[in-house]
């Protein structure tokens, strides 16, 4: 795994000496997974927060047979389903690579290791708390009051990578409609 | 104030020597609101984190004309809306006093203040924002997965002081549901 990468993940969160980072760094697990191989499986606790080095990964849930994915992850950005994984229960979402894919798995038995022995890791864990918060506040606030066409043009602008990386068909159970609909808003918008 | 209960409030999330609290005390600001009256209106930023020592707070939005209250804090607890507090944007909140109340107000500007001079307390940071984030996500799964009147039942269960305290026109307007149907909703479970 790319030290320099995940060195950078982590400097707007704590200034680290290299002592600490290693420490940091020896606690780490590193994984690679193929095209469509999962993370973690509904019911299944999750016990890892996920550093995707290399790769694209999404989480989804299985409502009424229909797989509609939550969110898109690509390299540099950190995910676990901080409900399971904070409070050590199972938890309702799928994890999935989505491109072959090297990942980072830091468990939350390592991570409260790090807080206690590099306090200075408390300020990254409170950065991510806050930014997971603002995560869900934003996603709540977009599911309730935007059109499937209007959350499109919001992931046209804010984050084209996943226009230009991810198969349709994902995309559309993100927006949460079918393939078909997800064409016909493409084609209304010239996009 | 009552400032054993701040210190009894903030000994799960950081053990902090006398200095240390009184530095912390020394941040806040106290007010007594009336009964009706606003901690915050909807369009300000809520550049505060409100402690209540005595009282009950709640806050909600106006949908559509009505009111729909989000949560209820009785004393002990803090509360601030953490998306306006933390990114400086107009709230879209209102939080109000339900009775009488004793208030410490902490500013975003005296908590980066407290995580520079006190890194100790970014761990309270992080477990408050850890809170926050499981708040969310437990709110979000009752409003999509519960009827009103299981989310009645859950609120007798869980939270049986806001039954007890909280006029039952908060409580309709909590649960989604107009007055007349609460009453319905207490009549068929015999509460």
């Amino acid at each position: 795994m790319d030290k320099q990468l995940l060195k950078n993940a982590l400097s707007p969160f704590a200034s680290l000496t290299e002592e600490e980072f290693d420490f940091f760094y020896s606690l780490l697990k590193f994984k690679e997974f193929k095209r469509k191989e999962m993370l973690l499986t509904a019911g299944n606790v999750c016990k890892n927060a996920f550093f995707t080095a290399k790769g694209l990964i999404r989480y989804y849930h299985v409502i009424s047979g229909e797989e509609v994915t939550g969110q898109f992850f690509f390299e540099g950005g950190w995910y676990t389903d901080y409900e399971s994984f904070l409070l050590n229960i199972p938890s309702s979402q799928n994890i999935q690579a989505l491109e072959k894919s090297s990942v980072a798995l830091l468990s939350n038995d390592s991570l409260q290791k790090l807080y206690i022995e590099v306090p200075k890791f408390e300020r990254f864990g409170r950065l991510i708390a806050e930014n997971a918060y603002l995560g869900l506040r934003k996603k709540t606030e977009i599911y309730t009051h935007l059109s499937a066409e209007e959350r499109y043009l919001k992931l046209l602008q804010e984050r084209p990578k996943v226009i230009q990386r991810v198969p349709q068909h994902y995309i559309a159970s993100y927006l949460g409609v079918k393939p078909q609909s997800l064409s016909r808003i493409r084609k209304r918008i010239g996009a």
